[in-house]
C-alpha cells in the first residue's frame, strides 16, 4: 500500500457548497483504478487544500497522479505539492491507522 | 473531524527497522489525547518521512503538533512542513475514506 499526499493553494468554496460541487468528481474518483480510499482536505483560513490517497500499488497511483495534476491545473490551480510514501504499516497498526 | 499532514527530511532507518526503532514511540502517540489515528509514512529513495493525522478536534492537534515538532527537532531534523485540515466528510465518504 502506497500513500499520496496532495496540497495546493485554494480560492474556491469549502464545507457543503464544496461537496455540492465536487459531488460527480467524487464518484468519479472512487471508481479509480487502484485506489482504496481519499480523504478530502481543506483549509478556508489559509487557502489550501488537497487530499490523502492510499492506492494499491505504484503504477495505478503514478498513472493517477499524472492525470489528476493536470486536471487540477486545467481548474487554473499553480503550486501542486504531491509527495508520494510508503506506509510504514506496523508502526501505523499500532496508532491505529484504518488500513 | 481534523487531519494533520507532517512530513520532512529523513535520513534514518526504514520499513522493519524503523518499526522496531520507533515502536515505543508509536504506543506513546497511540495514547495521545484526542488522537483517532496516525499512519506512518517513508520514502527511501526521496529521504523523506512523516505522519498523517485524524484528530478529534483543534486543541488537542495544536497540542500534540507543538510537542511533536520539539520532539522531531531534538532528533536533529530541520525543514518540517506541517498542515492542519479541515476534512470534507461528505466527498471523502463518497470515495470510502475510513473516518
Amino acid at each position: 500500500m502506497l500513500l499520496l499526499q496532495i496540497d495546493f493553494p485554494y480560492y474556491g468554496p469549502t464545507g457543503e457548497e464544496m461537496a455540492e460541487g465536487f459531488k460527480d468528481l467524487a464518484h468519479s474518483i472512487a471508481k479509480e483504478e487502484g485506489l482504496i480510499w481519499k480523504i478530502w482536505t481543506e483549509n478556508r483560513e489559509t487557502k489550501e487544500a488537497g487530499g490523502i490517497y492510499v492506492f494499491e500499488n505504484l503504477p495505478a497511483l503514478e498513472a493517477y497522479l499524472d492525470m489528476h495534476t493536470k486536471r487540477v491545473q486545467s481548474f487554473g490551480v499553480t503550486d501542486i505539492r504531491s509527495r508520494i510514501f510508503d506506509i510504514n504499516e506496523k508502526l501505523s497498526a499500532i496508532t491505529k491507522a484504518p488500513l
